[in-house]
């Protein structure tokens, strides 16, 4: 069963998750091309998935063929429903079991396409299924957090190329968040004002590392990026919570994530990419001081192993730069 | 100019160096080679290398030919000795001139040696090159932190295959050593004792995670690790900083390193890693609380992107696994 441990120095918790490959001959080696030929996540092959979640169009049965958007417990899940919760102390080590959920959102029936060659339409549900899937997994109040994100390309660790993202909900904060809630509440404490709303009036003011922006949605290159052409997009009014969001501004933050994903393809050429969304806790009020947003990580440099050891980031290229080629990219209609 | 840059949210440094690749076409293909033929830092090609910091034998010139060991600094450097250490606020942002030194540490002639495959002395006169530069470095006391680290092979981030390592001193010191400090010292409030004196002894009791031990240093795959195989090796004796160690401990240490990395060679069938030396930041009473080790990370998984920009790690092999396997492999005399 996997388990969530503790590192006692720096309070990091960690998924050990044996179920997936552990042994030296399972890592793939880094020739070693992406699984071709049968695609578990196309049309026609439901039945080797396990049981559907969720369907699109509404009146289709969860396991049959002829949807457009299908959402499954991941086969090789990092947590478990099953697992176990209780915190275990062993000497001066934390652990837990791994209770959790981990499903996959297949966002398009269609192997060719990436996300961002698929419609508007097509990321507007995908954002309102992961709305469904917040709202029903936050009835189950042993969750903390509901992390979602997408790896785009092998080189951004997709081990399938049909598209898909990912959700795992957690009985625990990730690291990252606690950081940034952290950061938030004091400049909070300091201002009583939300740090992303002061970010954003500031990027507005000088322009000079905005992509773009619609009537609510704005995507900037952030000032201090770990990333070249790291891109976020927030929305310009105040909300904590992902999954409070309306259908109306999901369309908006759609139009806004198709032309970055675009722009971004069209820069660098087709690259991997993650994406991450980061959204409020599930429990404690966090609504005056966080503000969900999406973080989109082009995966152009290799520099992987020493700067995930050290937490410490050496981007050659600056945000002004990113963002002045994102604007000027020219894109197909 | 280099700039470091201040991510206001999470208060994470970050180095912006535009004189490395910054372009869309300057990134490398992930199916791109190492560039072959010359090397740089092969023996004759001293001409073609910024003038030599150090070089071994003792008495040799520092750019001559028949050193077995050489510094000198990176031609394509992250910070540099001109640059401003002022720092800047922008609006709410902070930055401060990309001020700092940027070394490369050649540990032997032979373009086809792995530092695991060159001698223990080899080894153990590398650490003490980097002492010889640490003590150096710090009698400037504009530098707050220096970091010693090691990319091996292309896809943990190195661009050239001549063994070597790498030395930046930095005007801050980096988060990832501001958040072991952090909880260091949390352990040090509670019970008057070093957290890795105290994580040494339970592991020594425990024995499942040890790989192995000589007379003053322990190798062993940490509780929490973030990446499969992940080893640390550290004194069994309180010492915060790296540069305050003897010629005898270097000695020990550089075995334990070696074997461990021949061990993993074995195991994981020469597979690249990086190495990231952890000492205490160069001004401030750290010696109670901190300790020095090494940390060595084979790069395996290609999950990097998420977990980057996450902080959130999923790792597929449990270190009593890992420990077990680099513990029975066999390696050759």
């Amino acid at each position: 069963m996997p388990e969530l441990r503790k590192d006692p120095i720096v309070d990091r918790w960690v998924i050990i998750s044996e179920e997936r490959a552990h042994r030296p001959g399972d890592f793939p080696s880094p020739t070693q091309k992406q699984q071709v030929g049968f695609c578990p996540f196309c049309p026609g092959n439901e039945s080797k998935t396990p049981e559907g979640i969720l369907a699109l169009p509404e009146n289709i049965g969860l396991n049959d063929r002829g949807w457009t958007l299908r959402v499954i417990p991941n086969k090789y899940p990092a947590l478990t429903i099953e697992g176990d919760r209780d915190r275990i102390g062993e000497g001066m080590f934390d652990k837990m079991g791994g209770f959790g959920a981990h499903e996959v959102i297949i966002e398009h029936p269609d192997h060719q396409l990436s996300l961002e060659e698929t419609s508007e339409g097509t990321i507007a549900e995908t954002l309102w299924a992961f709305q469904q899937r917040i709202l029903d997994l936050k009835k189950d109040s042993r969750f903390r957090y509901i992390l979602i994100f997408k790896n785009h390309g092998e080189a951004a660790g997709a081990t399938l190329e049909h598209t898909h993202s990912q959700l795992i909900a957690l009985p625990i904060i990730p690291e990252m968040v606690i950081e940034e809630i952290q950061g938030a509440r004091r400049h909070w404490e300091y201002k009583e004002r939300c740090i992303f709303c002061d970010m954003i009036a500031q990027e507005r003011g000088n322009g000079s590392r905005v992509v773009m922006e619609n009537q609510d949605f704005i995507a900037l290159c952030p000032y201090a990026p770990r990333f070249p052409f790291e891109t976020w997009i927030l929305p310009k009014y105040h909300l904590a919570r992902f999954e409070n969001d309306t259908p109306d501004h999901y369309a908006q933050a759609a139009t806004l994530l198709k032309e970055v994903l675009l722009r971004i393809r069209v820069a660098l050429k087709i690259p991997p990419y993650n994406l991450v969304f980061h959204t409020s806790p599930l429990n404690g009020d966090y609504d005056s001081i966080y503000h969900w947003h999406i973080e989109v990580m082009p995966k152009l440099t290799k520099m992987a192993g020493f700067e995930q050891g050290t937490g410490f980031y050496i981007n050659p290229t600056p945000p002004e730069v990113s963002a002045d080629i994102l604007r000027s990219v020219r894109i197909q209609p």
